[in-house]
């Protein structure tokens, strides 16, 4: 995994990294800064996680990181608590129209989901189909269901529509979702 | 904050990375793993935010990060669920004998915490006096109720002793804090 720094140089090309993530994050972002503000719940992103290998200290106070790696992620993106229940989820952007394809969720995070609904926690999913502008929150316990009664790789859009619950954008916050989590999960939340 | 690369490259120094966090963080998810395996709880370290600069492709397959910075946490490290209920908690260790610095902790984190407390979350510190081997499990609460009403810079051990759990060091967990948190918070958890 190591890059030995130099040997591939001209054929490297650089990034910059700053647009990755827009759309769907930023808006789940911004309804979770939201939520916050307003002492509805305490809900952030988790940092991307990555390997640091090289760190320079080009002075006492600042530190550079030159050398690092993604990682395959062990949980999922979002996760905190609402209403004194621990809430987890993630998030993902399809250009498809009919399927959502299960290799955009790592095997390590369905298996997260599976484990957090085991100790009482709410999980889900937040599907953007972006070609059409739907969204939907998909319960972690039909996705699981979903897994374990099919083999295909993707997740038909009538799934969604028949398990899953319609996300309307709206004006502040952009992606209510805890309104869907109040609905499927009544006064126990 | 940005690096002009090259121009301060004689005065740098690199070090290498995979001994940082060790000691208290490196026990800490070890008894996290534990209690993962026994179905326990599902509690994990967040990664290490930072902002990400350049990303270079050597690869269509491999992705080197090349420019990173680390950012200011916003919340705590560790968050999850135990019982159903959303746990969240800092870990710091220290080698002073007498007192815990309350400038390991950011101004954020603490502010991150009275949120938790105050949607009914369970949050505390775990903080490791190094120097002595003591161990122990501050609540939250006791925490900002130190702050408002010391204007001291630092916790005393005395005041540890007195709000805090003692935590043994075990052979599996290495560190039983939900033990603890089953004693503090007894039949609600």
């Amino acid at each position: 995994m190591k890059h030995p720094c130099g040997i591939r140089k001209n054929e490297s090309k650089s990034v910059t990294y700053s647009n990755r993530g827009m759309g769907l994050e930023h808006d789940i972002n911004l309804s979770n800064e939201y939520y916050l503000i307003q002492d509805k719940a305490v809900i952030h992103k988790k940092p991307t996680p990555i390997t640091i290998v090289k760190v320079d200290y080009p002075s006492r106070l600042e530190a550079v990181i030159k050398e690092a790696y993604f990682k395959t992620p062990s949980t999922t993106d979002y996760n905190g608590i609402y209403k004194g229940k621990y809430i987890d989820f993630e998030a993902k952007e399809t250009k498809n129209k009919d399927f959502f394809p299960l290799r955009n969720i790592h095997i390590h995070q369905i298996e997260h989901l599976r484990k957090v609904v085991n100790q009482g926690g709410i999980a889900f999913l937040i599907i953007s189909f972006t070609s059409t502008g739907q969204l939907y929150l998909l319960k972690a316990e039909d996705l699981l269901e979903f897994i374990q009664k099919n083999t295909r790789k993707s997740i038909p859009i009538s799934y969604f529509e028949t398990h899953g619950y319609s996300i309307k954008y709206t004006y502040n916050p952009r992606i209510d979702y805890l309104k869907i989590v109040d609905h499927i999960y009544g006064g126990d939340v």
